[in-house]
Protein backbone atom coordinates (compact mmCIF):
# COMPACT_ATOMS: atom_id res chain seq x y z
CA UNK A 1 0.00 0.00 0.00
CA UNK A 2 0.92 3.90 -0.27
CA UNK A 3 2.68 5.36 2.70
CA UNK A 4 0.73 8.41 1.55
CA UNK A 5 -1.83 9.73 3.54
CA UNK A 6 -5.23 9.16 2.20
CA UNK A 7 -8.75 9.90 2.36
CA UNK A 8 -11.81 8.56 1.96
CA UNK A 9 -13.10 8.63 -1.65
CA UNK A 10 -16.13 5.65 -1.31
CA UNK A 11 -19.35 4.57 0.45
CA UNK A 12 -20.06 1.29 0.95
CA UNK A 13 -23.25 -0.19 0.65
CA UNK A 14 -24.30 -3.89 1.20
CA UNK A 15 -27.20 -5.58 -0.35
CA UNK A 16 -27.94 -8.84 1.24
CA UNK A 17 -29.61 -11.91 -0.81
CA UNK A 18 -31.27 -14.51 1.72
CA UNK A 19 -31.44 -17.38 0.35
CA UNK A 20 -33.35 -20.80 1.60
CA UNK A 21 -31.90 -23.47 0.07
CA UNK A 22 -34.25 -25.22 1.68
CA UNK A 23 -37.01 -24.00 -0.85
CA UNK A 24 -35.01 -21.85 -3.45
CA UNK A 25 -36.52 -19.32 -2.52
CA UNK A 26 -34.62 -15.35 -1.82
CA UNK A 27 -36.00 -12.29 -0.06
CA UNK A 28 -36.83 -9.18 -2.52
CA UNK A 29 -38.69 -6.22 -1.60
CA UNK A 30 -39.76 -3.16 -3.75
CA UNK A 31 -39.02 0.08 -2.45
CA UNK A 32 -41.12 3.30 -1.52
CA UNK A 33 -41.78 6.03 -4.01
CA UNK A 34 -40.09 4.35 -7.31
CA UNK A 35 -41.42 5.37 -10.94
CA UNK A 36 -40.41 1.37 -11.12
CA UNK A 37 -41.49 -1.28 -9.26
CA UNK A 38 -38.32 -3.50 -9.41
CA UNK A 39 -38.01 -6.55 -7.15
CA UNK A 40 -34.13 -6.01 -5.72
CA UNK A 41 -32.78 -6.97 -2.10
CA UNK A 42 -32.65 -5.46 0.69
CA UNK A 43 -29.65 -3.33 1.47
CA UNK A 44 -28.02 -0.01 2.58
CA UNK A 45 -25.21 2.14 3.55
CA UNK A 46 -22.68 0.64 5.90
CA UNK A 47 -21.95 2.55 9.25
CA UNK A 48 -18.85 4.02 9.66
CA UNK A 49 -16.37 0.63 11.41
CA UNK A 50 -19.12 -1.83 10.90
CA UNK A 51 -17.98 -5.12 8.38
CA UNK A 52 -19.65 -5.95 5.26
CA UNK A 53 -21.83 -9.08 6.63
CA UNK A 54 -22.90 -6.98 9.33
CA UNK A 55 -24.56 -4.34 7.28
CA UNK A 56 -25.96 -6.92 5.56
CA UNK A 57 -27.82 -8.39 8.17
CA UNK A 58 -28.51 -5.33 9.77
CA UNK A 59 -30.25 -3.66 6.48
CA UNK A 60 -32.42 -7.05 5.73
CA UNK A 61 -34.03 -6.60 9.09
CA UNK A 62 -34.56 -3.41 9.33
CA UNK A 63 -36.33 -3.66 6.17
CA UNK A 64 -37.87 -6.86 5.95
CA UNK A 65 -37.79 -8.49 10.09
CA UNK A 66 -35.93 -11.44 9.13
CA UNK A 67 -32.60 -12.11 10.36
CA UNK A 68 -30.31 -14.17 8.44
CA UNK A 69 -26.59 -15.05 8.72
CA UNK A 70 -23.65 -13.87 6.50
CA UNK A 71 -22.73 -16.78 4.24
CA UNK A 72 -20.22 -14.96 1.46
CA UNK A 73 -19.65 -12.04 -1.22
CA UNK A 74 -20.88 -12.31 -4.35
CA UNK A 75 -20.36 -9.36 -6.02
CA UNK A 76 -19.01 -5.97 -6.02
CA UNK A 77 -19.51 -2.88 -8.20
CA UNK A 78 -17.74 0.62 -8.13
CA UNK A 79 -19.63 3.29 -9.19
CA UNK A 80 -18.18 6.94 -9.88
CA UNK A 81 -20.20 10.35 -9.46
CA UNK A 82 -22.91 8.41 -8.05
CA UNK A 83 -26.14 10.51 -7.25
CA UNK A 84 -26.81 11.36 -3.20
CA UNK A 85 -22.58 10.55 -2.67
CA UNK A 86 -21.72 14.26 -3.06
CA UNK A 87 -18.99 14.05 -5.75
CA UNK A 88 -17.71 11.01 -3.77
CA UNK A 89 -17.59 7.56 -4.97
CA UNK A 90 -20.13 4.42 -4.45
CA UNK A 91 -18.95 1.11 -3.78
CA UNK A 92 -21.80 -1.42 -3.33
CA UNK A 93 -21.07 -5.32 -2.26
CA UNK A 94 -23.92 -8.18 -2.39
CA UNK A 95 -23.85 -10.70 -0.18
CA UNK A 96 -25.25 -14.18 0.10
CA UNK A 97 -27.04 -14.77 3.70
CA UNK A 98 -29.36 -17.53 5.09
CA UNK A 99 -32.63 -17.32 6.63
CA UNK A 100 -32.32 -17.83 10.99
CA UNK A 101 -35.80 -16.91 10.78
CA UNK A 102 -38.60 -16.72 8.15
CA UNK A 103 -41.61 -14.16 9.16
CA UNK A 104 -42.09 -11.39 7.34
CA UNK A 105 -42.30 -7.86 9.04
CA UNK A 106 -41.66 -5.23 6.81
CA UNK A 107 -40.51 -1.64 6.55
CA UNK A 108 -43.40 0.47 5.72
CA UNK A 109 -41.52 3.53 5.41
CA UNK A 110 -38.89 1.88 3.36
CA UNK A 111 -41.05 -1.41 1.51
CA UNK A 112 -44.29 -0.88 -1.18
CA UNK A 113 -43.84 -4.99 -0.58
CA UNK A 114 -41.55 -7.55 0.08
CA UNK A 115 -41.84 -11.54 -0.20
CA UNK A 116 -40.04 -14.99 -0.64
CA UNK A 117 -39.63 -15.07 -4.38
CA UNK A 118 -38.57 -18.31 -6.09
CA UNK A 119 -34.98 -17.15 -7.63
CA UNK A 120 -36.23 -18.99 -10.89
CA UNK A 121 -38.71 -16.62 -11.13
CA UNK A 122 -36.73 -13.64 -10.14
CA UNK A 123 -33.98 -14.83 -13.04
CA UNK A 124 -37.47 -14.43 -15.47
CA UNK A 125 -39.05 -11.31 -14.25
CA UNK A 126 -38.41 -7.68 -16.24
CA UNK A 127 -39.58 -6.48 -12.75
CA UNK A 128 -36.07 -5.98 -11.61
CA UNK A 129 -32.87 -4.40 -11.76
CA UNK A 130 -29.92 -5.54 -13.98
CA UNK A 131 -28.13 -6.38 -10.92
CA UNK A 132 -30.74 -8.38 -8.98
CA UNK A 133 -31.05 -10.16 -12.22
CA UNK A 134 -27.78 -11.25 -12.61
CA UNK A 135 -27.29 -11.79 -9.11
CA UNK A 136 -30.47 -14.35 -9.25
CA UNK A 137 -28.74 -16.18 -11.86
CA UNK A 138 -25.54 -16.51 -9.74
CA UNK A 139 -27.69 -18.26 -7.01
CA UNK A 140 -29.54 -20.19 -9.63
CA UNK A 141 -26.23 -21.05 -10.84
CA UNK A 142 -25.25 -22.09 -7.02
CA UNK A 143 -28.31 -23.83 -5.93
CA UNK A 144 -27.78 -26.31 -9.06
CA UNK A 145 -24.22 -26.73 -8.76
CA UNK A 146 -22.81 -25.80 -5.31
CA UNK A 147 -22.23 -22.75 -4.10
CA UNK A 148 -18.23 -22.77 -4.09
CA UNK A 149 -19.12 -21.90 -7.70
CA UNK A 150 -20.52 -18.43 -7.02
CA UNK A 151 -18.70 -17.43 -3.59
CA UNK A 152 -16.20 -15.63 -2.04
CA UNK A 153 -15.30 -16.77 1.50
CA UNK A 154 -14.54 -14.98 4.36
CA UNK A 155 -12.11 -15.06 7.01
CA UNK A 156 -11.01 -13.06 9.59
CA UNK A 157 -6.93 -12.52 10.13
CA UNK A 158 -4.99 -10.67 12.20
CA UNK A 159 -3.67 -7.20 11.23
CA UNK A 160 0.09 -5.70 11.28
CA UNK A 161 -0.77 -3.49 13.77
CA UNK A 162 -1.31 -5.17 16.89
CA UNK A 163 -4.70 -6.29 18.48
CA UNK A 164 -6.26 -5.25 14.95
CA UNK A 165 -8.38 -7.66 12.54
CA UNK A 166 -8.90 -7.82 9.00
CA UNK A 167 -11.49 -9.05 6.67
CA UNK A 168 -10.49 -10.80 3.91
CA UNK A 169 -12.51 -11.96 1.04
CA UNK A 170 -11.73 -14.42 -1.76
CA UNK A 171 -12.53 -17.79 -3.55
CA UNK A 172 -11.82 -20.75 -1.41
CA UNK A 173 -8.42 -22.14 -1.81
CA UNK A 174 -8.40 -26.58 -1.73
CA UNK A 175 -7.30 -28.16 1.34
CA UNK A 176 -3.58 -28.66 -0.18
CA UNK A 177 -3.15 -25.03 -0.84
CA UNK A 178 -5.01 -23.95 2.76
CA UNK A 179 -2.57 -23.89 5.11
CA UNK A 180 -1.53 -20.68 7.00
CA UNK B 1 -29.42 0.91 -1.77
CA UNK B 2 -30.49 3.55 1.37
CA UNK B 3 -31.96 6.75 0.13
CA UNK B 4 -29.92 8.49 3.24
CA UNK B 5 -27.45 10.65 1.29
CA UNK B 6 -24.71 9.19 2.65
CA UNK B 7 -20.63 10.28 3.11
CA UNK B 8 -17.67 8.97 2.06
CA UNK B 9 -16.29 6.44 5.41
CA UNK B 10 -13.42 4.23 2.87
CA UNK B 11 -10.45 4.81 1.17
CA UNK B 12 -9.71 2.26 -1.70
CA UNK B 13 -6.39 0.89 -1.93
CA UNK B 14 -5.49 -1.60 -4.82
CA UNK B 15 -2.66 -3.98 -5.13
CA UNK B 16 -1.81 -5.48 -8.91
CA UNK B 17 -0.48 -9.12 -9.47
CA UNK B 18 1.14 -9.33 -12.53
CA UNK B 19 1.45 -12.81 -13.46
CA UNK B 20 3.26 -14.10 -16.52
CA UNK B 21 1.58 -17.09 -17.66
CA UNK B 22 3.89 -18.32 -20.24
CA UNK B 23 6.91 -18.69 -17.04
CA UNK B 24 4.82 -18.57 -14.32
CA UNK B 25 6.20 -15.66 -12.38
CA UNK B 26 5.17 -12.59 -10.56
CA UNK B 27 6.13 -9.40 -10.02
CA UNK B 28 6.88 -8.26 -6.80
CA UNK B 29 8.29 -5.39 -4.71
CA UNK B 30 10.24 -4.48 -1.63
CA UNK B 31 8.98 -1.14 -0.24
CA UNK B 32 11.87 0.83 1.51
CA UNK B 33 12.12 1.96 4.83
CA UNK B 34 10.63 -0.98 6.63
CA UNK B 35 11.71 -2.84 9.01
CA UNK B 36 10.72 -6.41 7.52
CA UNK B 37 11.84 -6.50 3.82
CA UNK B 38 8.62 -8.56 3.15
CA UNK B 39 7.94 -9.37 -0.71
CA UNK B 40 4.45 -7.93 -1.93
CA UNK B 41 2.28 -6.52 -4.76
CA UNK B 42 2.87 -2.90 -6.01
CA UNK B 43 0.14 -1.03 -5.08
CA UNK B 44 -1.59 2.41 -3.43
CA UNK B 45 -4.76 4.56 -2.72
CA UNK B 46 -7.27 5.07 -6.03
CA UNK B 47 -7.84 8.66 -7.15
CA UNK B 48 -10.92 9.79 -6.70
CA UNK B 49 -12.68 8.70 -9.92
CA UNK B 50 -10.32 5.85 -10.70
CA UNK B 51 -11.58 2.65 -11.66
CA UNK B 52 -9.96 -0.46 -10.05
CA UNK B 53 -8.17 -1.62 -12.79
CA UNK B 54 -6.71 1.32 -13.88
CA UNK B 55 -5.19 1.61 -10.44
CA UNK B 56 -3.73 -1.58 -10.55
CA UNK B 57 -2.39 -1.05 -14.12
CA UNK B 58 -0.90 2.52 -13.01
CA UNK B 59 0.51 1.77 -9.07
CA UNK B 60 2.01 -1.14 -11.06
CA UNK B 61 3.52 1.38 -13.86
CA UNK B 62 4.60 3.97 -11.21
CA UNK B 63 6.13 1.38 -8.91
CA UNK B 64 7.97 -1.04 -11.20
CA UNK B 65 8.31 0.32 -14.83
CA UNK B 66 6.50 -2.16 -16.48
CA UNK B 67 3.06 -1.76 -18.42
CA UNK B 68 0.03 -4.47 -17.65
CA UNK B 69 -3.23 -4.83 -18.38
CA UNK B 70 -6.45 -5.66 -15.72
CA UNK B 71 -8.04 -9.19 -16.07
CA UNK B 72 -9.44 -9.88 -12.95
CA UNK B 73 -10.23 -9.00 -8.93
CA UNK B 74 -9.20 -11.77 -7.08
CA UNK B 75 -9.67 -10.22 -3.16
CA UNK B 76 -11.18 -8.13 -1.12
CA UNK B 77 -10.17 -6.77 2.42
CA UNK B 78 -11.99 -4.82 4.84
CA UNK B 79 -9.94 -3.27 7.46
CA UNK B 80 -11.49 -0.23 9.68
CA UNK B 81 -9.30 2.34 11.64
CA UNK B 82 -6.82 1.97 9.55
CA UNK B 83 -3.27 3.66 9.96
CA UNK B 84 -3.03 6.70 8.08
CA UNK B 85 -6.58 6.31 7.18
CA UNK B 86 -7.67 9.15 9.99
CA UNK B 87 -10.44 6.98 11.35
CA UNK B 88 -11.57 6.04 7.92
CA UNK B 89 -12.01 2.56 6.78
CA UNK B 90 -9.80 1.02 4.52
CA UNK B 91 -11.08 -1.24 1.79
CA UNK B 92 -8.35 -2.84 -0.11
CA UNK B 93 -8.71 -4.81 -3.78
CA UNK B 94 -6.02 -7.30 -4.99
CA UNK B 95 -5.78 -7.68 -8.84
CA UNK B 96 -4.78 -10.01 -11.27
CA UNK B 97 -2.97 -8.19 -14.24
CA UNK B 98 -1.46 -9.59 -17.56
CA UNK B 99 1.88 -7.94 -18.27
CA UNK B 100 2.42 -6.32 -21.74
CA UNK B 101 6.00 -5.25 -21.16
CA UNK B 102 8.58 -7.43 -18.96
CA UNK B 103 11.73 -4.61 -18.08
CA UNK B 104 11.53 -3.42 -14.41
CA UNK B 105 12.55 0.15 -13.78
CA UNK B 106 11.48 0.55 -10.24
CA UNK B 107 11.02 3.29 -8.33
CA UNK B 108 13.68 3.90 -6.18
CA UNK B 109 11.77 6.73 -4.40
CA UNK B 110 9.56 3.62 -2.85
CA UNK B 111 10.71 0.22 -3.71
CA UNK B 112 14.30 -1.18 -2.26
CA UNK B 113 14.05 -4.36 -4.33
CA UNK B 114 11.66 -5.17 -7.84
CA UNK B 115 11.86 -8.73 -9.11
CA UNK B 116 9.77 -11.51 -11.30
CA UNK B 117 9.29 -14.55 -8.80
CA UNK B 118 8.23 -17.44 -9.38
CA UNK B 119 5.03 -18.10 -7.78
CA UNK B 120 5.80 -21.37 -6.39
CA UNK B 121 8.81 -19.46 -4.30
CA UNK B 122 6.32 -16.68 -3.03
CA UNK B 123 4.21 -19.51 -2.20
CA UNK B 124 7.24 -20.95 0.27
CA UNK B 125 8.91 -17.84 1.41
CA UNK B 126 8.69 -16.49 4.70
CA UNK B 127 9.64 -13.18 3.41
CA UNK B 128 6.65 -12.06 2.85
CA UNK B 129 2.81 -10.67 3.95
CA UNK B 130 0.41 -12.83 4.45
CA UNK B 131 -1.96 -11.89 1.78
CA UNK B 132 0.39 -12.01 -0.52
CA UNK B 133 1.42 -15.46 0.29
CA UNK B 134 -2.75 -16.24 0.27
CA UNK B 135 -2.28 -14.45 -3.26
CA UNK B 136 0.51 -16.19 -4.39
CA UNK B 137 -1.53 -19.97 -3.12
CA UNK B 138 -4.62 -18.25 -5.41
CA UNK B 139 -2.45 -17.69 -8.63
CA UNK B 140 -0.35 -21.14 -8.36
CA UNK B 141 -3.97 -22.55 -8.33
CA UNK B 142 -5.19 -20.76 -11.06
CA UNK B 143 -1.73 -21.30 -13.00
CA UNK B 144 -2.24 -25.56 -12.70
CA UNK B 145 -6.40 -25.72 -12.61
CA UNK B 146 -7.71 -22.65 -14.92
CA UNK B 147 -8.19 -18.74 -13.88
CA UNK B 148 -12.03 -19.62 -13.78
CA UNK B 149 -11.19 -20.74 -10.39
CA UNK B 150 -10.27 -17.68 -8.55
CA UNK B 151 -11.20 -15.07 -10.89
CA UNK B 152 -13.86 -12.06 -10.64
CA UNK B 153 -14.42 -11.06 -14.04
CA UNK B 154 -15.59 -7.76 -14.69
CA UNK B 155 -18.22 -5.86 -16.48
CA UNK B 156 -19.09 -2.42 -17.43
CA UNK B 157 -22.53 -1.62 -17.25
CA UNK B 158 -25.28 1.22 -17.99
CA UNK B 159 -26.08 2.96 -14.63
CA UNK B 160 -29.80 3.63 -14.07
CA UNK B 161 -28.42 7.42 -14.80
CA UNK B 162 -28.29 8.00 -18.28
CA UNK B 163 -24.85 8.38 -19.56
CA UNK B 164 -23.31 6.56 -16.86
CA UNK B 165 -21.74 3.01 -16.37
CA UNK B 166 -20.62 1.02 -13.73
CA UNK B 167 -18.21 -2.06 -13.77
CA UNK B 168 -19.73 -4.97 -11.96
CA UNK B 169 -17.24 -7.71 -10.64
CA UNK B 170 -18.97 -11.42 -9.88
CA UNK B 171 -17.96 -15.27 -10.48
CA UNK B 172 -18.56 -15.27 -14.43
CA UNK B 173 -21.52 -17.25 -15.16
CA UNK B 174 -21.96 -20.38 -17.53
CA UNK B 175 -22.57 -19.20 -21.11
CA UNK B 176 -26.29 -20.70 -20.71
CA UNK B 177 -27.03 -18.47 -17.73
CA UNK B 178 -24.74 -15.12 -18.98
CA UNK B 179 -27.83 -13.59 -21.59
CA UNK B 180 -28.65 -9.68 -20.31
Amino acid sequence: ESRLPGFATHQVGVAGAVLDETNGKVLVVQDKNKTKNAWKFPGGLSDLGENIGATAAREVYEETGVRAEFRSLLSIRQQHNHPGAFGMSDMYLICRLSPLTHSINFCRHECLRCEWMEVAELCRTAETTPITSRMARLLLYGLHHGFQHIDLTMEELPAVYSGMFYQLFHRQLPESLRCS
